[in-house]
């Protein structure tokens, strides 16, 4: 047990990051008492029966009050209300950070709401399942995950300094960066792959109607990871969409082109265009893998008796 | 250990499936003797020095003598020349099977070279890594996973049986269905998903140039699931796409199009469109749990500490 790195946590939100964190930090003795909120009092039913916060507020404006450190962990539309609404009642000298997985347009939403006094420092768990709620957390969640921080200019040193001990604290690793260019580089890495993989499933599910259940039955690697990415949060997705607009299009336009090209290889039967398009994309595992992202493990290491990677 | 099910066995290619095979079939005793054959002579004395085959063979139409099994596991597009090699010397009432991702074309490669008296029934597991050669194989590959078989009219029910029966020992499930079909459901489940997954790729390693190498190094898993399948078997997959051409290019049409549905409400900012979306195909991931394809653990159940699924 190391010493609270904050006294009184408030959590706004407590699904399956905020439950996490609090699992976090109780394990690790890093916040003196939890506080938690979420919208649906079943939530805050669940999260007190679990024990992972220690009381629970009937509104977000109560459960910040008094409050060293607030995450705000809910979907990235429902910002700016909260912000509003906690607004005047954060403590001075408080941290407000949050989880979402747009940086721009939360700080858009947030920032005017924030008093004088009260460090605003946006943050990203890169880490996440497929499930959601108040029953999906655990403690090791952001273990070796990156927590990516985007502090607006002139916050204070000191209190970026101490919330990236409180990540830290709870296994990930932490690096900042300035929010055009997160919301850029997690168009790339997330938000753009999630709404292709939407794509496929909603694909599948119209075959579906012709081919029975034997899209489902016979799903092979490919496709079962898709439909793991497409079962996340409708609502979460929905608002990064929403609010990394111009970066998703962006990817989006350029994903088109290049699937076009392999379309067109098809079509004429340009087997040398498909081998060295693919040889090309091997080598960037190869780079994920070395950047300790991943393992080279058949299956990221699955079991062998649930085994199975890429399949023809 | 059963009794063996086929006394000889050629493996014409040394890859992930053969090697697995062959691991699984010594594993249970299932075949009296297992030949190699792979074009290159490294594969080969690796086979050898791992020990899932008793006796290499310097040519496929060496390997096939006197075999009473024989799997044809090379690349679709190499099926023909091997078949035109290795026809004059299948042993009558042999068995040919082959493990191709693709079974229209491997029948009309394959089916005119082989003789009055050997049965040719094609087949394909829908089991795989990302892995390729053969120090990828392992026992357990098959365990759970689908075998297809897609006899044509006229196959002698007793050596489908027969056939079944290995499959099934190695811990697959059989199931047959008619090639034309096959190949519209794996277009579905796995060759569009893999030239979608190839694309994305691709042009994550456009943007590396931009954002150096932070697209690797904050890799969510959205982008590194993708990353995983396409870094599968170059050739392989090129064979797929040439040989699977006309459903590959249809899903593809379909994808496009609710691709650019999405594209237009994310612009419009039609968030209800998108939410209904989401919504739909989280439920078909529910669907692939319940059959069995899947576990509902986070991730697949993958250890805690690499634990990380769908993330912003």
């Amino acid at each position: 047990m190391t010493a609270p790195i904050y006294g009184r946590v408030a959590l706004i939100g407590l699904g399956l990051i905020a439950s996490s964190m609090a699992h976090a930090m109780k394990a690790a003795g890093l916040a003196g008492e939890i506080v938690g909120y979420a919208k649906s009092a079943e939530s805050r039913a669940v999260a007190l029966e679990i024990g992972f916060i220690d009381h629970a507020a009937d509104t977000a404006a109560a459960a910040v009050v008094g409050a060293d450190l607030v995450v705000l962990a809910v979907p990235v539309g429902a910002m700016e209300a909260i912000a509003a609404e906690i607004g005047p009642h954060l403590a001075p000298g408080a941290t407000v950070t949050d989880v979402g997985s747009v940086k721009q347009a939360v700080i858009t939403a947030v920032q005017p709401h924030i008093p004088e006094g009260v460090h605003f420092i946006p943050g990203h768990p890169i880490a996440g399942t497929e499930h959601s709620g108040p029953r999906s957390g655990f403690a090791t969640l952001f273990r070796n995950r990156w927590w990516l921080l985007t502090p607006v200019p002139g916050t204070d040193p000191e209190a970026t300094l101490r919330l990236r001990h409180l990540c830290e604290a709870m296994g990930a690793k932490v690096d900042e960066m300035d929010a055009p260019h997160h919301d850029l580089v997690l168009a790339v890495t997330s938000h753009t792959p999630h709404l292709i993989a939407y794509t496929m499933v909603g694909v599948a599910d119209d075959l579906r109607r012709v081919t029975d259940s034997e899209v489902i039955q016979y799903s092979a690697a490919g496709f079962r990871d898709f439909t793991r990415i497409a079962a996340s949060d409708p609502t979460m997705w929905r608002d990064v969409f929403l609010t990394n607009k111009d970066a998703t299009l962006d990817i989006l336009g350029r994903f088109t082109e290049e699937l076009f090209a392999l379309q067109r290889a098809i079509r004429l039967g340009d087997g040398a265009h498909l081998h060295a398009y693919f040889t090309r994309t091997r080598a960037i595992r190869r780079g994920i893998i070395e950047a300790g992202q991943d393992t080279a493990a058949p299956d990221f290491g699955r079991a062998p008796a649930a085994s199975e990677g890429t399949t023809g």
